[in-house]
């Protein structure tokens, strides 16, 4: 049986590339004792993968040069040899860019198996995985907003975001999203609910920026919810109120090239600001809370999202290069069969 | 009576310069119930009083024009019309830059009764009082540190990063001061007992202080009490380890002119840190457990401090602006009988 996959080839010189990619086709291996066979059926893209490509100290050692990409993959079991699992079980996990994976069942990081009758398969990879417990702990463990306050995510339409918005209303706070263009904006507002949402490419400079913050934000900010980076944070800091939290969770704004300066740390000072960066997978000990307030939400409808779906492996690379830019419009997929 | 003060005469447009300041000779009013007039022994002159002078927004409301400049002041009761007080009691209260102040003792922000007879009065200014509480609260509330663990101090030979240093070695840790010129650092290692301090002085630029920062923490750098801001601040966030603290309690490197970019932030995200800023009047409550420690190192000779002191209200510009820029030599204090 032949498996496809996407390896990396080189590691982007600044902003990331197709070339940087490879599609390999490689023979899958017979199956040993406690593995388990797994076709994906969704390869989920997520703008942590774009650092995981450069070879510079981060959280997450750099991705190898010539293996498959990695990445969070939910599927069917099609062949197991260990008691846990049986083929036509549906699961979720690290398989990486590829159709599919074999894996040790008996080491951790091994596939979870998921119930898709009432949530679809795909939603492990967003608003019930995890980009949704990602929204969750920087909103309730370092946010911790209280009713009332204002909270501002930028990337609101993307997926974790839009958890991040949602997940405020519901606990009485005004959410104020950041996103680029007027239709990721209307579906911000109209569709997810935020009280306002700011189209950041509406806004040619900080000034202009500010000054839509002011209108959607009219008390100030309490809660920054930080995916972007760049020119948004600084605006956002500009604006925020004494004792403001910032959940500092992306910075996809400066992958691509040459570190973004703050541009006036002094607000962290005068304004008593509590920021933190965090990396959901280091949080495992909120992962039960959290799934189980998203998978109820999305269960009952209550937790709205949108998927921009990519077909076929050998357009992640593209779709992915599309991710880093925000040409998706919700949680980024690459559906494999 | 005439009462010798130092008003706000302007708002600097930038550095800060004598002329900011004015001299003036007032009568002292007559003593009303309730009331207690109390002459100044020592003025305390703080970095924080260069942001006061500015109007913009920050924690505290500015520094009024025409009024006397604000400020921490340890002294006698020379008359009292309420019972709380009598002549001879040694008090520490925020007198303001001058020789007297009357002062309601019903009101909250009154001076409060110290015993000089152990302490010396102007530490209560110092190592027992503010300055140091403000080491105190970043340390133990904030950085958290760990036996073990390496914690850097900023302006490490000033009042209160001579405290961060000492109270971080008796907790297990390695003190790392930075300070500048040669003298500044000989007395943070020989003195105080720091087991390193970087003058940083004697490094030129970034990649030159890096590598000063390496050999004196060579195990990077677990907690980071900020005073300074600026190219110190981002050679710091450089060598953070992950889940790293930084205690942000100035960043007096920037008071005087334009903003000083961070140029890193990204860091914040890879390695995980946490940011704090802080000011200690919002930490009261910690207050007597902080001042409880100092007050028994000091008396028992443990927690060493230095004075740098001016002497006559009239020379309180000057060392205020040599404070600024590190002319002082530890706690700074104005002598004014």
């Amino acid at each position: 049986m032949i498996n496809r996959r996407i390896v990396l080839a080189s590691r982007p010189a600044a902003e990331a590339r197709l070339d940087n990619f490879r599609l390999e086709e490689v023979p899958l291996p017979a199956l040993e004792d406690g593995h388990v066979l797994v076709r994906h059926h969704w390869l989920s893209l997520d703008p942590y993968m774009r650092m995981r490509m450069n070879d510079t100290k981060s959280y997450a050692v750099p991705q190898a040069i010539g293996a498959a990409m990695v990445g969070g993959t939910a599927g069917e079991v099609v062949e197991s040899r260990h008691e846990r699992f049986q083929p036509g079980d549906t699961v979720v996990g690290s398989g990486g860019w590829q159709e599919y994976s074999v894996v040790d069942a008996r080491q951790s990081g091994a596939p979870r198996k998921v119930d898709a009758s009432v949530i679809p398969l795909s939603a492990y990879l967003g608003a019930v995985g995890m980009p949704g417990v990602t929204a969750w702990v920087g909103l309730t463990q370092i946010i911790q907003p209280k009713a009332g306050e204002t909270v501002v995510v930028s990337a609101a339409s993307g997926a974790v975001g839009s958890a991040v918005g949602q997940l405020a209303r519901a606990r009485g706070c005004r959410a104020v999203g950041i996103a680029g263009g007027a239709d990721k904006c209307a579906y911000v507002v109209d569709t997810l609910g935020f009280d306002a949402c700011i189209d950041y490419k509406a806004q040619r400079d900080f000034a202009s920026l500010a000054a839509a913050l002011d209108d959607a934000a009219p008390k100030g900010v309490d809660g920054d919810f930080e995916n972007v980076g760049g020119m948004i944070l600084d605006v956002v800091m500009s604006r925020m109120n004494a004792f403001g939290r910032i959940a500092l969770c992306g910075m996809i704004s400066g992958y691509d090239g040459a570190p973004i300066p703050l541009a006036r740390p002094a607000l962290l000072l005068t304004q008593r600001l509590k920021l933190q960066g965090f990396i959901v997978s280091e949080h495992m000990a909120s992962w039960p809370e959290a799934l189980k307030e998203l998978g109820g939400l999305v269960a009952s409808g209550q937790l709205k999202y949108r998927e921009s779906i990519a077909v076929g492996i050998e357009n992640a690379p593209e779709a992915f290069l599309g991710l880093l830019k925000g040409r998706n419009f919700g949680k980024q997929l690459v559906k494999l069969m």
